[in-house]
């Protein structure tokens, strides 16, 4: 029992280490390493970047020849494949570790297992599900981009408490306070994609990058890419997304002026399709949704959205206001419900994240 | 420092056995004190009911002789009038303690600070404003309603993530979970007055007594009066809230079967009219609204509203199911704007208690 509170308490400061990379491996997953040896923390490590050495990579240089016989603690399990280095699991044997503590297993069905292979065959002990639920949640895209061929995705809403959206006329500016807006950044800067529709963009020429966030060098974050739904060719190539075509995807008819300016395009095709291939042509794995209610009611029904971040802000707008979900339901056991997994107050507002209930 | 940290502790403590009367003591305030001598408790008490003793009768009783130099927590101003009892403040100055310490004065402008003056006057050392805000919230109806002539309005929502409260069928049952149903007993249970509309009484036929506590004998609990909106007398005898004609009061064209029932019929009149007959005349200080849309959206509309009690149930029911808010605003600047004062989650869904922002 104390044992195993020890080991929840590194793997808990592996989390803590894997975090740190949240805004910039992506498409790599965020990991993090802990090594110990009689009760004391040897080495320490995370992913930073995709490209750059692996979590254990980091952890074992730092912990060098006392490594040997040392506990390694791993947010996922150590990689078995030769890719841009070579495996991690290889140098957790090379280094003479006596014990690997796992919390997640790799999500590839196809390659799952395969580490902790490689360490038990060389006499390492090894333990897994350590903090598994806390580790998953840094990778939910990840994870089930990985076991599945689907992105994760993240529905933005931001809606009074009656349920509005905007006034019957449009007007929207602000319902929810700066404190929500700049909250709706870190959920941004954990995604690959940011997918709106062109309504959106000609109603607010938004840019939907990442601008600020609180005690984050920009420059290290890796923006995602901005998808936008255009079905009728109406993006103007006046419009402020084009600035930066290098992150910009156009689903719609082909345009050559949009090719010219280095601007991904998509065919257009049902929005399931669509995130097949943003996951598999574009590794793609984490979506945020921040569209009017047309598009943002076409992914609940259509069953695509894994998580609602939902800003709630305490005012009353109205029945002609417009609502939020443009569903047309008869009876209650039609209804979309959800789970409230997290509930925060944002300045003046409150943001929930609510998953969907499983039918 | 320390000394005032100890005043707080001893007024929480006060505060604590204050509460233990809110179900009982209506129409009367909820009183708690503890009178304390060499850092020992020597007496505790709370107003119970009405009819029975002050808290501080109930304290001094218990302190004796010792109270004698003791110092008295008290969470309202002591009374200095002949009521049903004689008045407080003498008792304390007849038991000799030192020093008394007040958390809110008497809320009635004609005889606030009578209590202290009665007091000082003894050489009693009085200092007051301790805990006040706490203290002030256990009687927001009793304080309300002795400072002007409204009582103190809560308003009952029970809405989905986008608003609604209904199916267009009328289809309800249930939005929200079972313990947000059953903390609605709470709220009517510190309530003196009930209101409703007919409409709901006709869809629901409903009671809206108090049924259920979790370990509250329902024997101690005062129920609230039901007050039903029915302008045009159309509530049927065969009505469930006709089984207890006692606490019912209609507000609709008279009616002889109605009075032989002993229920108490008011004059059809503007909401505000009404909310300050039932404070004048019936000492209703505490209102719970608990109505459909319109009704509810008129309170709002009339600024009725002191405090907002919104259930929000983690679903989405579509455009075509009931707004909450049945009012047509053009622009922002004409919204209800509502600051959050507690954030509770209640079994699946969540409570958001809200108070309208001071325009």
């Amino acid at each position: 029992m104390s044992n195993y509170s020890l080991d929840e308490r590194y793997m808990q400061q592996a989390i803590g280490l894997a975090k740190q990379g949240c805004y910039s491996t992506k498409p790599n997953p965020n990991v993090g390493c802990v090594i110990v040896k009689d009760e004391q923390v040897i080495g320490q490590g995370f992913h930073p970047r995709a490209g750059q050495p692996h979590a254990e990579v980091f952890a074992l240089r730092q912990a060098a020849e006392q490594a040997q016989g040392a506990t390694a603690y791993v947010t996922l399990e150590p990689c078995a494949h030769y890719g841009r280095t070579p495996p991690c699991a290889e140098a957790l044997v090379k280094a003479q570790v006596k014990r690997v503590v796992i919390a997640c297993l790799d999500p590839n069905p196809l390659v799952a297992g395969k580490g902790i292979e490689i360490l038990k065959a060389a006499g390492i002990e090894v333990e897994s599900g350590i903090c598994d639920l806390e580790a998953a949640a840094l990778n939910k895209g990840f994870l089930k981009a990985m076991a599945t061929q689907m992105p994760y995705v993240r529905l933005k809403v931001a809606a009074s408490l009656d349920g509005r959206t905007a006034m019957a006329s449009g007007e929207s500016k602000w319902i929810t306070g700066s404190a929500a807006r700049q909250d709706v950044q870190h959920w941004r800067a954990i995604s690959s994609a940011v997918i709106t529709g062109i309504g959106t963009v000609l109603a607010d020429d938004c840019q939907l990058n990442v601008r600020e966030l609180a005690n984050v060098d920009l420059s290290t974050v890796v923006q995602p890419k901005r998808v936008v739904l255009d079905r009728q060719g109406r993006l103007p190539l006046t419009a402020k997304i084009l600035q930066q075509p290098e992150t910009l995807m156009v689903m719609g008819p082909f345009r050559q002026e949009l090719a010219d300016l280095g601007v991904v395009q998509i065919e257009v095709q049902p929005l399931d399709q669509l995130l097949k291939q943003l996951r598999r042509d574009h590794q793609i794995y984490d979506v945020l949704v921040e569209a009017g209610a047309t598009l943002a009611s076409a992914f609940i029904q259509q069953h695509l959205v894994d998580e609602y971040i939902h800003y709630i802000a305490p005012t009353l707008l109205g029945h002609s206001a417009r609502a939020m979900f443009q569903v047309d339901l008869q009876s209650l056991n039609q209804q979309y419900r959800l789970h409230i997994q997290e509930i925060a107050q944002v300045g003046d507002d409150i943001r929930l994240n609510l998953t969907p209930l499983q039918e």
